[in-house]
Protein backbone atom coordinates (compact mmCIF):
# COMPACT_ATOMS: atom_id res chain seq x y z
CA UNK A 1 0.00 0.00 0.00
CA UNK A 2 1.17 3.15 -0.78
CA UNK A 3 1.38 6.55 0.81
CA UNK A 4 -1.07 8.00 -1.33
CA UNK A 5 -3.28 5.04 -0.32
CA UNK A 6 -3.32 5.81 3.10
CA UNK A 7 -3.82 9.88 2.81
CA UNK A 8 -6.52 8.66 0.58
CA UNK A 9 -8.13 6.67 3.55
CA UNK A 10 -7.25 9.43 5.91
CA UNK A 11 -9.62 11.46 3.35
CA UNK A 12 -12.03 9.37 3.83
CA UNK A 13 -12.48 9.72 7.12
CA UNK A 14 -12.22 13.53 6.17
CA UNK A 15 -15.42 13.45 4.11
CA UNK A 16 -17.22 11.64 6.27
CA UNK A 17 -17.32 14.23 8.85
CA UNK A 18 -17.36 16.54 6.39
CA UNK A 19 -19.55 20.40 7.81
CA UNK A 20 -18.06 22.60 5.21
CA UNK A 21 -19.78 22.47 2.25
CA UNK A 22 -21.62 25.76 1.07
CA UNK A 23 -18.39 28.20 1.70
CA UNK A 24 -17.88 30.75 -0.69
CA UNK A 25 -14.72 31.19 -2.99
CA UNK A 26 -13.34 34.52 -1.98
CA UNK A 27 -11.32 33.78 1.28
CA UNK A 28 -13.26 34.92 4.40
CA UNK A 29 -10.17 37.09 6.00
CA UNK A 30 -8.78 38.42 2.82
CA UNK A 31 -5.58 37.19 3.68
CA UNK A 32 -3.01 35.40 1.02
CA UNK A 33 -0.32 33.36 2.40
CA UNK A 34 3.23 32.20 0.45
CA UNK A 35 4.82 30.20 2.43
CA UNK A 36 7.93 27.62 1.62
CA UNK A 37 6.34 24.12 0.64
CA UNK A 38 8.65 23.06 4.02
CA UNK A 39 7.12 19.53 5.56
CA UNK A 40 7.38 21.27 8.95
CA UNK A 41 5.17 24.00 8.06
CA UNK A 42 1.15 23.09 8.73
CA UNK A 43 0.35 26.74 7.36
CA UNK A 44 -3.41 26.15 9.06
CA UNK A 45 -2.29 25.04 12.36
CA UNK A 46 0.18 27.77 12.50
CA UNK A 47 -1.82 30.54 12.01
CA UNK A 48 -5.36 29.05 13.17
CA UNK A 49 -6.58 29.21 9.95
CA UNK A 50 -9.87 27.44 9.47
CA UNK A 51 -11.26 26.16 5.69
CA UNK A 52 -12.46 29.30 3.68
CA UNK A 53 -10.35 31.73 5.50
CA UNK A 54 -7.28 32.50 3.24
CA UNK A 55 -5.39 31.50 -0.22
CA UNK A 56 -2.44 29.71 0.39
CA UNK A 57 0.44 29.84 -2.23
CA UNK A 58 3.25 27.58 -1.60
CA UNK A 59 6.60 26.88 -3.62
CA UNK A 60 10.22 25.40 -2.79
CA UNK A 61 11.69 28.27 -0.36
CA UNK A 62 8.22 30.06 -0.24
CA UNK A 63 10.08 32.71 -2.92
CA UNK A 64 7.70 35.22 -4.49
CA UNK A 65 8.60 33.89 -8.01
CA UNK A 66 6.76 34.77 -11.36
CA UNK A 67 4.31 32.25 -10.86
CA UNK A 68 3.52 33.56 -7.05
CA UNK A 69 2.79 36.59 -8.55
CA UNK A 70 0.58 35.07 -10.64
CA UNK A 71 -1.64 33.53 -8.13
CA UNK A 72 -1.31 37.06 -6.01
CA UNK A 73 -2.96 39.15 -8.92
CA UNK A 74 -5.82 36.47 -9.21
CA UNK A 75 -6.22 36.21 -5.76
CA UNK A 76 -6.46 40.10 -5.35
CA UNK A 77 -8.22 40.88 -8.76
CA UNK A 78 -10.72 37.84 -8.80
CA UNK A 79 -11.26 37.18 -5.26
CA UNK A 80 -10.96 40.16 -3.30
CA UNK A 81 -7.38 39.63 -0.71
CA UNK A 82 -6.40 42.67 0.92
CA UNK A 83 -3.45 41.74 3.05
CA UNK A 84 -0.30 39.21 2.33
CA UNK A 85 1.64 37.44 4.60
CA UNK A 86 4.72 36.15 3.58
CA UNK A 87 6.85 32.98 5.84
CA UNK A 88 10.05 31.22 5.07
CA UNK A 89 11.87 29.37 7.27
CA UNK A 90 15.00 28.58 9.38
CA UNK A 91 16.61 25.51 8.73
CA UNK A 92 15.23 25.62 5.04
CA UNK A 93 16.86 23.23 1.87
CA UNK A 94 17.01 26.23 -0.41
CA UNK A 95 20.02 27.68 2.16
CA UNK A 96 21.56 23.88 1.53
CA UNK A 97 22.90 24.12 -1.89
CA UNK A 98 23.55 26.47 -4.92
CA UNK A 99 22.02 26.72 -8.07
CA UNK A 100 24.68 26.10 -10.93
CA UNK A 101 26.29 22.49 -8.25
CA UNK A 102 22.46 21.14 -8.38
CA UNK A 103 22.06 21.61 -12.17
CA UNK A 104 25.62 20.18 -12.42
CA UNK A 105 24.50 17.05 -10.47
CA UNK A 106 21.18 16.99 -12.68
CA UNK A 107 23.40 17.14 -16.19
CA UNK A 108 25.27 14.70 -14.75
CA UNK A 109 22.47 11.95 -13.73
CA UNK A 110 19.94 13.04 -16.93
CA UNK A 111 22.27 14.37 -19.84
CA UNK A 112 20.18 17.49 -19.93
CA UNK A 113 20.68 21.08 -18.06
CA UNK A 114 17.98 23.01 -16.62
CA UNK A 115 17.25 26.25 -18.12
CA UNK A 116 15.41 27.55 -15.44
CA UNK A 117 16.26 28.85 -11.66
CA UNK A 118 16.09 27.10 -8.78
CA UNK A 119 16.25 30.74 -6.80
CA UNK A 120 18.18 28.84 -3.91
CA UNK A 121 19.41 31.49 -1.24
CA UNK A 122 22.10 31.81 1.18
CA UNK A 123 20.52 34.75 3.24
CA UNK A 124 17.28 33.74 5.04
CA UNK A 125 16.24 37.32 5.55
CA UNK A 126 17.67 38.68 2.72
CA UNK A 127 15.69 36.59 0.96
CA UNK A 128 12.04 37.55 2.65
CA UNK A 129 13.04 41.35 2.04
CA UNK A 130 13.89 40.50 -1.69
CA UNK A 131 10.38 38.64 -1.99
CA UNK A 132 8.41 41.25 -0.40
CA UNK A 133 9.93 43.42 -2.62
CA UNK A 134 8.81 41.85 -5.59
CA UNK A 135 5.57 42.27 -4.34
CA UNK A 136 5.58 46.10 -3.62
CA UNK A 137 7.08 46.39 -7.52
CA UNK A 138 4.02 44.40 -9.03
CA UNK A 139 2.15 46.79 -11.15
CA UNK A 140 -0.41 44.25 -11.37
CA UNK A 141 -1.07 43.66 -7.67
CA UNK A 142 -3.67 46.58 -6.55
CA UNK A 143 -3.39 45.78 -2.59
CA UNK A 144 0.08 46.88 -1.15
CA UNK A 145 -0.49 48.57 2.69
CA UNK A 146 0.01 44.97 4.03
CA UNK A 147 2.79 42.91 2.97
CA UNK A 148 4.19 41.46 6.19
CA UNK A 149 7.32 38.95 5.47
CA UNK A 150 8.19 36.28 8.67
CA UNK A 151 10.67 33.85 9.13
CA UNK A 152 9.09 31.12 10.83
CA UNK A 153 10.97 29.41 13.37
CA UNK A 154 10.89 25.29 13.28
CA UNK A 155 12.30 25.20 16.63
CA UNK A 156 9.52 27.05 18.49
CA UNK A 157 6.67 27.18 15.91
CA UNK A 158 7.21 30.87 16.15
CA UNK A 159 6.79 33.20 13.70
CA UNK A 160 9.26 36.11 13.64
CA UNK A 161 8.83 39.20 11.57
CA UNK A 162 11.69 40.76 9.52
CA UNK A 163 9.81 43.17 7.23
CA UNK B 1 -6.42 45.61 14.05
CA UNK B 2 -5.34 43.49 10.61
CA UNK B 3 -6.25 40.32 9.88
CA UNK B 4 -2.67 39.75 9.77
CA UNK B 5 -2.36 40.80 13.50
CA UNK B 6 -5.18 38.51 14.51
CA UNK B 7 -3.49 35.31 12.93
CA UNK B 8 -0.27 36.64 14.55
CA UNK B 9 -1.57 36.35 17.50
CA UNK B 10 -2.79 32.53 17.07
CA UNK B 11 0.41 31.84 15.92
CA UNK B 12 1.46 32.87 19.77
CA UNK B 13 -0.79 30.51 20.85
CA UNK B 14 0.42 27.37 18.84
CA UNK B 15 3.83 28.47 19.28
CA UNK B 16 3.36 28.05 23.45
CA UNK B 17 1.70 24.77 22.86
CA UNK B 18 4.18 23.47 20.27
CA UNK B 19 5.87 20.08 20.58
CA UNK B 20 7.13 19.43 17.20
CA UNK B 21 10.62 20.69 17.78
CA UNK B 22 13.37 18.65 16.25
CA UNK B 23 11.64 17.22 13.26
CA UNK B 24 14.18 16.48 10.05
CA UNK B 25 13.30 18.59 7.07
CA UNK B 26 12.73 15.52 4.15
CA UNK B 27 8.98 14.58 4.60
CA UNK B 28 8.44 11.42 6.65
CA UNK B 29 5.83 10.06 4.19
CA UNK B 30 7.81 11.04 1.04
CA UNK B 31 5.19 12.45 -0.52
CA UNK B 32 5.02 16.00 -2.22
CA UNK B 33 1.06 17.35 -2.76
CA UNK B 34 0.44 20.21 -5.74
CA UNK B 35 -3.20 21.96 -5.21
CA UNK B 36 -4.56 25.20 -5.59
CA UNK B 37 -4.66 27.50 -3.38
CA UNK B 38 -8.25 27.94 -2.86
CA UNK B 39 -9.42 28.88 0.52
CA UNK B 40 -11.63 26.27 1.60
CA UNK B 41 -8.80 23.39 0.99
CA UNK B 42 -6.76 22.59 4.36
CA UNK B 43 -4.41 20.01 2.52
CA UNK B 44 -3.26 18.68 5.93
CA UNK B 45 -6.92 18.03 7.50
CA UNK B 46 -8.08 16.90 4.12
CA UNK B 47 -5.49 14.08 3.81
CA UNK B 48 -4.69 13.44 7.91
CA UNK B 49 -1.27 15.19 7.14
CA UNK B 50 0.99 16.25 10.44
CA UNK B 51 3.75 18.75 10.30
CA UNK B 52 6.95 16.44 9.07
CA UNK B 53 4.85 14.40 6.72
CA UNK B 54 4.67 15.83 2.94
CA UNK B 55 5.56 18.70 0.89
CA UNK B 56 2.99 21.15 0.16
CA UNK B 57 2.96 23.25 -2.91
CA UNK B 58 0.20 25.01 -4.11
CA UNK B 59 -0.74 27.89 -6.30
CA UNK B 60 -3.59 29.62 -8.57
CA UNK B 61 -5.45 26.28 -10.18
CA UNK B 62 -3.00 24.12 -8.70
CA UNK B 63 -1.60 23.70 -12.69
CA UNK B 64 1.72 22.61 -12.81
CA UNK B 65 3.75 25.67 -13.66
CA UNK B 66 7.32 26.10 -14.45
CA UNK B 67 7.43 27.09 -10.69
CA UNK B 68 5.62 23.81 -9.56
CA UNK B 69 8.22 21.84 -11.83
CA UNK B 70 10.80 23.80 -10.14
CA UNK B 71 9.75 22.43 -6.58
CA UNK B 72 8.71 18.76 -7.41
CA UNK B 73 12.50 18.79 -8.80
CA UNK B 74 13.64 19.93 -5.45
CA UNK B 75 11.33 18.26 -3.23
CA UNK B 76 12.24 14.80 -4.85
CA UNK B 77 16.20 15.47 -6.03
CA UNK B 78 17.12 17.01 -2.17
CA UNK B 79 14.41 15.78 0.06
CA UNK B 80 13.91 12.58 -1.41
CA UNK B 81 10.01 12.57 -2.09
CA UNK B 82 9.01 9.80 -4.25
CA UNK B 83 5.21 10.20 -4.72
CA UNK B 84 2.80 12.96 -5.93
CA UNK B 85 -0.70 14.34 -5.44
CA UNK B 86 -2.23 16.46 -7.56
CA UNK B 87 -5.42 17.99 -6.88
CA UNK B 88 -7.51 20.53 -8.62
CA UNK B 89 -11.11 21.35 -7.16
CA UNK B 90 -14.63 21.76 -8.07
CA UNK B 91 -16.34 25.68 -8.25
CA UNK B 92 -12.95 26.82 -8.62
CA UNK B 93 -12.10 30.49 -9.49
CA UNK B 94 -9.81 29.69 -12.78
CA UNK B 95 -13.03 28.27 -14.87
CA UNK B 96 -15.00 31.81 -14.08
CA UNK B 97 -12.36 33.77 -16.67
CA UNK B 98 -10.39 33.55 -19.69
CA UNK B 99 -6.49 34.61 -20.27
CA UNK B 100 -7.11 37.53 -22.75
CA UNK B 101 -10.46 39.08 -20.67
CA UNK B 102 -8.42 39.26 -17.34
CA UNK B 103 -5.08 40.85 -19.35
CA UNK B 104 -7.50 43.36 -20.94
CA UNK B 105 -8.97 44.91 -17.75
CA UNK B 106 -5.31 45.00 -15.95
CA UNK B 107 -4.47 46.72 -19.22
CA UNK B 108 -7.52 48.82 -18.93
CA UNK B 109 -6.82 49.66 -15.01
CA UNK B 110 -2.68 50.11 -14.93
CA UNK B 111 -1.72 51.12 -18.39
CA UNK B 112 0.28 48.00 -19.09
CA UNK B 113 -0.24 44.28 -19.69
CA UNK B 114 0.62 41.72 -18.38
CA UNK B 115 3.32 39.11 -20.25
CA UNK B 116 2.65 35.79 -18.66
CA UNK B 117 -0.07 33.43 -18.83
CA UNK B 118 -2.76 33.40 -16.05
CA UNK B 119 -3.12 29.62 -16.90
CA UNK B 120 -7.64 29.94 -16.39
CA UNK B 121 -8.98 26.63 -17.63
CA UNK B 122 -12.23 25.66 -19.15
CA UNK B 123 -12.15 21.93 -18.22
CA UNK B 124 -11.40 20.73 -14.84
CA UNK B 125 -10.16 17.08 -15.80
CA UNK B 126 -8.88 18.33 -18.73
CA UNK B 127 -6.14 20.11 -16.72
CA UNK B 128 -5.47 17.47 -14.29
CA UNK B 129 -4.54 15.40 -17.17
CA UNK B 130 -2.12 18.07 -18.53
CA UNK B 131 -0.33 18.51 -15.34
CA UNK B 132 -0.01 15.05 -14.84
CA UNK B 133 1.59 15.14 -17.99
CA UNK B 134 3.77 18.02 -17.46
CA UNK B 135 5.04 15.96 -14.56
CA UNK B 136 5.46 12.70 -16.41
CA UNK B 137 7.15 14.27 -19.34
CA UNK B 138 9.20 16.47 -17.30
CA UNK B 139 13.10 14.89 -17.88
CA UNK B 140 14.60 16.42 -14.46
CA UNK B 141 11.64 14.72 -11.86
CA UNK B 142 13.50 11.04 -11.40
CA UNK B 143 10.67 9.54 -9.88
CA UNK B 144 7.01 8.88 -11.46
CA UNK B 145 5.91 5.44 -10.52
CA UNK B 146 3.10 7.91 -7.91
CA UNK B 147 1.97 10.18 -9.92
CA UNK B 148 -1.72 10.87 -8.93
CA UNK B 149 -4.38 13.52 -9.72
CA UNK B 150 -7.29 14.20 -8.24
CA UNK B 151 -10.59 16.98 -7.83
CA UNK B 152 -11.33 17.52 -4.96
CA UNK B 153 -14.94 18.20 -4.16
CA UNK B 154 -15.69 21.63 -1.85
CA UNK B 155 -19.09 20.38 -1.45
CA UNK B 156 -18.40 17.01 0.29
CA UNK B 157 -14.82 16.88 1.18
CA UNK B 158 -14.07 14.08 -1.05
CA UNK B 159 -10.51 13.72 -3.47
CA UNK B 160 -12.37 11.65 -6.55
CA UNK B 161 -9.30 10.15 -8.51
CA UNK B 162 -8.84 11.84 -12.30
CA UNK B 163 -5.75 9.76 -13.44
Amino acid sequence: MSETDRLLENNEAYAKEFDKSGLPSPPAKGVAVVACMDARMDVHSMLGLKEGDAHVIRNAGGVVSEDALRSLVISQRLLGTEEVILVHHTDCGMLTFKDEALKDAIEADTGERPDFPFHAFSDLEGSVRTSIERIKENPFIPRKDSVRGFVYEVETGRLREVV
